[in-house]
């Protein structure tokens, strides 16, 4: 067996997840509850009774479907079809651009922290080379343009963020988007590439929120309609990036699944085409809203989120993944221990707020009667 | 960027494909032309409406559609739900099976020639040490078990073939596949697994052909429903792995893509449910006899297929690709030169017989025109 492989620790979430019961509160999801819309389906399904139901013509996917996903961006560097490739899920878009764009004898990733756990399990079984910059807790783990530009090396290749983040919700500033852009258009050599994992992007509640592709060319912009369209289950995905690097990124993603699903890429050609991207922004802002008065109510400090439908609580944990398992066993509620995301989250749980007002309520007291005395407000 | 992924050449079936044109002959495709039954989308779109299009909620799939297809295979090493894995498509399956199941610094993949070409591109970017052993074009490319068996070394972790073969439709027979079951179940130390890409199990002429699974429980076997049910947009492809193997699989498999598509599995749960996986069989036997008729009247020496789609003509060419694109250039004829798949078809080309019975017809006259005399009949 493949050692990379072997070395991979089980997740503590999956794990969390395979002792939920029916009664348990869930607020370890990450995923929409919201439905789809089935129109979409209908019109993708009368489109196979047309054409069938073959590769897309290119490895890299519907040419109507990438052109509507350029326009919708807009992002100077990557605003034509052509670069745009269509992925199973952002999850394989991660794997073959982090596959692809280091040279794991030279190159370092920049992971900018917390972030989502999977970039540093793929960057193991990659041998990738992972320097880690970690946004402070006394700053709300608020993006730091300055700390991240710090943090740099001359093997440094790429930085990895996700923004809106999960798990913060912490959005980066367009101010400090445009400063990191600006600090690495200035870098001698050859470029170093931001990878900006927008997942969340579509979920926004603050104004200023910075996207690199906006300000820098040598962005890839990794995205889906999972989170956006209630549609993880469609694995629709994509990176889109400047030219220089498609033809290597092409390469290994089609040697990794040929191609995505012809169905969900028509599904979400209708879903572009109507422009609903936004579609679930209000519910969330509702969700969030209620999730912020419940924990407000019972006690507890969290991370104000600029977007995505995750709130990160402190419970003071020593061991916040005890704690997670002392909640799930004796209080019958699944949240996140937060410290998977970044040694700066430890003490801290992930919740997610897509389920029903009164769980929120419910979960949150349980969770603040758990960790006790020793929590502070907001 | 990584160097084994910019070490990758172009491929040639892509690049005669880009400059195919409208009035082409296209002997080149590699996947079906026939419909897909559109009772499964419709069925698959009233499912989504009443459960949304989640997460599947293992990584390895649908658990209804897991037991479906191991049951319908009754492996009995692979016979339980558990053993299944839904992928995108086989080639992610390829993929992940290729990744896992080898330490790269010790072990060596020996690959059955000719095969797909994709295996030894995975390979190369993977870092596998390849031991190649050819079918001899004396015997027609029959799978040989004693040649197989006497090519193993001791550092063989994995024996992969392709059986019915892309490109040549030969089957290994049901005593082959138990000769070799027999000896590596009688070898000292770790297990010497066989990949059997089944891909094209459903499209079988011949009554005699071994599947190692029934033989072997060191087996993988791959498959999909893109050429048994003409669904390869669909993007739904498996592996079915003993026990030992299931947990490091499917770590690979949940980090490259998270999980297969929601929708496409349900269409395939139909497909099962439906025992429809044999429904093209008898369309694909006429056109193979139609292939044959064309290739015979034209002078063509051919491979007879057991199985798949394909016929491998030979042309005697000193370079088949330098063939194909003056076949394509000056006679407006797509077919694929045969020596990508191994060095023993060198000289050979693989045609598909998915077109219409004139297109076969016409096709085979230009190719033998071109190939001129030096052409025997079979």
């Amino acid at each position: 067996m493949n050692p990379a492989v072997a070395a991979l620790r089980a997740s503590v979430i999956r794990e969390l997840n395979a002792r939920k019961k029916p009664t348990s509160i869930d607020l370890g999801l990450g995923e929409p509850t919201l439905s789809p819309n089935l129109a979409h389906f209908e019109r993708a399904t009368r489109w196979v009774a047309e054409h069938g139901c073959r590769y897309t013509p290119a490895n890299a996917g519907d040419s109507e479907l990438r052109s509507a996903i350029a326009a919708h961006y807009g992002y100077p560097a990557l605003s034509a079809a052509r670069n745009v490739c269509i992925t199973t899920g952002s999850q394989e878009a991660l794997y073959v651009v982090l596959k692809t764009l280091f040279d794991p004898a030279e190159d370092e990733l920049l992971l900018v922290d917390p972030a989502f756990s999977a970039y540093e399990k793929i960057a193991q079984v990659e041998g990738l080379t992972v320097r880690r910059v970690a946004m402070p807790e006394q700053t709300g783990f608020a993006f730091d343009a300055d700390r991240i530009l710090q943090a740099l090396t001359p093997r440094t290749r790429a930085i990895l963020l996700c923004s809106p983040c999960n798990p913060t919700g912490r959005a980066i500033s367009r101010a400090d988007a445009r400063t990191i852009a600006r600090a690495l258009g200035e870098l001698p050599g050859a470029p170093v590439y931001v990878i900006h994992d927008e997942i969340y992007r579509e979920i926004a509640y603050a104004d200023d929120i910075g996207s690199f592709g906006e300000y820098y060319p040598y962005t890839i912009a990794i995205n889906s309609l999972s989170k956006s369209n209630a549609l993880t289950g469609l694995r629709v995905g994509w990176f889109a990036a400047p030219d220089e690097a498609m033809g290597e990124l092409g390469k290994t993603h089609a040697l990794m699944t040929s191609c995505a699903s012809t169905f969900g890429q028509r599904v979400a050609c209708e879903i572009f085409a109507g422009n609903e991207l936004g579609a679930h922004r209000e519910w969330y802002a509702g969700q969030r809203a209620a999730a912020l008065a419940a924990a407000r109510d019972a006690g507890l400090e969290v991370v104000l989120p600029d977007g995505a439908f995750y709130l990160c609580v402190n419970v003071n944990a020593g061991n916040d993944v005890e704690f997670a398992w002392e909640l799930l066993e004796k209080h019958d509620v699944v949240a996140v221990p937060a410290g998977i995301f970044g040694p700066g989250l430890s003490g801290w749980l992930r919740t997610s707020f897509v389920g029903k007002a009164e769980d929120l309520r419910l979960g949150y007291e349980r969770i603040a009667a758990l960790a006790g005395g020793g929590v502070g407000t907001i």
